[in-house]
């Protein structure tokens, strides 16, 4: 059983805040300055060129692959660290829809996250082939997975409402039809624990500084599934995916594995406080995390409905059908998260109307939704809404 | 004038060892560590999400690009920073192809560092509508720009033996045949004072770990000449490219300016080492570097050539053409340059016979060349080769 005082302890809290904003970027681990600090000076800094070689620089990206790969299910050897979210995503997407050639849809949601239906639309727009981004509302996947659809790009986790897709059973009808599926996860990795092998994913990517703490942003990783890897051309061919990048060959020839999907450097300093990140959890299982999360959710959920009832919610009320978040709608949401935030809750809005809060287990506790539902209450009920201000009620009697 | 005891005095270097690796990766600078460290504690530990505004987080790319910028000559405002050279390579040519749709060929030269000929490959494939990339020998260069040539992509700077192109007036003859030009600055950038804007150069990218000492895997960067900037349509649009990230849209609107050429979140604490090195700048300047480095690698190449007439010059012999590195081809060179880091002189080695050593005023003076000759000579002189073993002949009378 993951002890979360303990995990919570591992955590810088800046006094006199509430930090539900997790979601979007995770806080500091105590240790990763010292770790980060100490990479600079004894590795960069003493072993210069032959930190690459003796401090293990090259092999980070995957050793922290594999560590990632253990909270959403991946097989060993089959997630690379590196780059952004959106180039993963471009890496994946190219990948996928060269897997399935006479096919031009891809099909993603309304509820996607925007960088991924920009990447796929400027891929789209590369490969001039004629492929098409269809997008539908998120309820309306499962019936337009159809036999023209190619690849089936989704995100699992809503970033405005915390829906969750069921990854499973999308999954299972993708391949009944043929569709090959890319799962963004950024919103899942350190959230839910996902199972991408026995879900059958063919591809993943995701963000490392949200539920992973790894800093603003700390590197993406990407998943291929071990039967597609060694059909996986890679459209960014960088010489670290190279089969042998110190061979200096004129031609790529991609590199065994999961190595293909490294393109350039490694970015070491970023790498080493990721690395501090996931070593909390060494003390924390995913799914204890997410057995609290939901039960932190359904409190937060019951509190402020009976504090506020302003407020809507806006995310599902079925703690399994949602990631670790809660978002309610609130006409001035805008000015209420800023007035929360200058309470020090710290949440965040998307337009049009949402407040969005993060619940984060590994540092959020019930005595923090708690005081967190009684400042919303106060500043929800003692605040004059006024466009996009706000002023409090007492201090204008 | 550059005072270089004082740019010196800005790095951190190991007792024992004289560094003549920088045109890999550049030492730390001292300030780094803490500066990177004031970040992750009093921006990302007590700002948390504030940072992206109010620690201005968001303009770093765009910042440090301008500073950047002035050592290449490039026009304020076209110069963003960020991801690796790479993906920045493919950014470029992805656009430069656009714009010279009639035409199919990318030429450069087998001189170029393979990660630029590796992400052409994996662009063209992507694109699948025939291009080609020629790539001929270096000094071949001038004669095959023809006007069947869509895109010139050039590494100014050879990797291996330092040959410089000359920018200007392979860009001119370009430019008489409707060729647009891709310039990799990798080697350039901190080395030698280019002038993008008087080139009339395209489009231009490089890395900030080698002459710029952001450290290992620091974020690359990418220049639009001004009047391209507006007609470039992004391959990777990513949300941070986009026009109103935080209107979250559906579809990719490209961003005002260079703004476009930023793909995914930035990578703050990378980024954060990288300003620490860029402010040694302040004291330094390119043109004075760039004559003291010539001044040094050439009483390098008399040095080497007094004491081990083994070892032979690959570099140019003309300081004017050439980059700032100093080549030797040594049929042992990969046991020699072993041999030499154990002894403290740190140079890197390219098959199959290349020792290179980095020259590079900022951290290195005459003593330091002086005293690594010294070791060069007693290395080579006193070591019995054998394959790729050596061995000390003292030691084994």
């Amino acid at each position: 059983m993951t002890d979360f005082a303990k995990t919570k302890a591992q955590f810088y809290l800046p006094e006199g805040v509430i930090y539900l904003d997790g979601n979007s970027l995770g806080p500091l681990p105590l240790a990763a300055s010292a770790h980060v600090s100490d990479t600079m000076q004894d590795e960069w800094g003493e072993m210069l060129i032959r930190g690459w070689n003796k401090a293990g620089w090259m092999e980070l990206s995957t050793g922290i692959g594999d560590r990632i790969g253990r909270l959403i299910g991946a097989e060993t050897g089959h997630v690379m660290v590196g780059d952004t979210l959106s180039i993963k995503i471009y890496q994946a997407l190219a990948s996928a829809l060269e897997l399935n050639p006479g096919r031009k849809i891809i099909l993603s949601d309304s509820g996607n996250f925007p960088t991924d239906l920009y990447m796929a639309q400027g891929l789209i727009r590369t490969l001039n082939q004629g492929h098409e981004l269809r997008i539908v509302k998120p309820a309306d996947i499962a019936e337009n997975i159809t036999e023209d659809v190619a690849v089936l790009m989704l995100t699992e986790v809503d970033y405005r409402t915390g829906r969750l897709h069921d990854m499973k059973s999308l999954t299972e009808i993708a391949h009944s039809k043929g569709v090959i599926t890319v799962w963004d996860l950024a919103h899942t990795a350190g959230a839910i624990p996902v199972d991408l092998a026995g879900c059958g994913a063919d591809f993943a990517a995701g963000c490392t500084y949200k539920y992973l703490n790894g800093g603003p942003g700390a590197p993406a990783f990407i998943y291929v599934a071990p039967r597609h890897i060694h059909n996986t051309r890679p459209a960014l061919s960088g010489w670290l995916g190279h089969e042998a990048p110190f061979d200096f060959d004129l031609e790529y020839r991609e590199g065994a594995g999961i190595e293909r999907m490294r393109v350039g450097t490694p970015p070491v300093i970023a790498l080493k406080s990721l690395e501090t990140a996931l070593d909390i959890w060494n003390m924390a299982d995913i799914k204890d995390v997410r057995k609290k999360s939901i039960q932190l959710c359904d409190f937060f959920i019951k509190e402020i409905e009976v504090r506020c009832p302003a407020l809507k919610l806006a995310s599902p009320r079925d703690g399994n059908r949602r990631g670790s978040q809660v978002s309610f709608r609130f006409e001035h949401g805008f000015a209420a998260m800023q007035a929360l935030i200058d309470r020090g809750v710290i949440g965040d809005f998307r337009a049009p109307d949402v407040m969005r809060f993060g619940v984060t287990p590994l540092y959020i506790d019930e005595t923090d939704v708690r005081a967190a539902a009684a400042i919303i209450e106060d500043v929800i009920t003692n605040s004059l809404w006024d466009a996009e201000k706000y002023k409090i009620r007492s201090k204008i009697t």
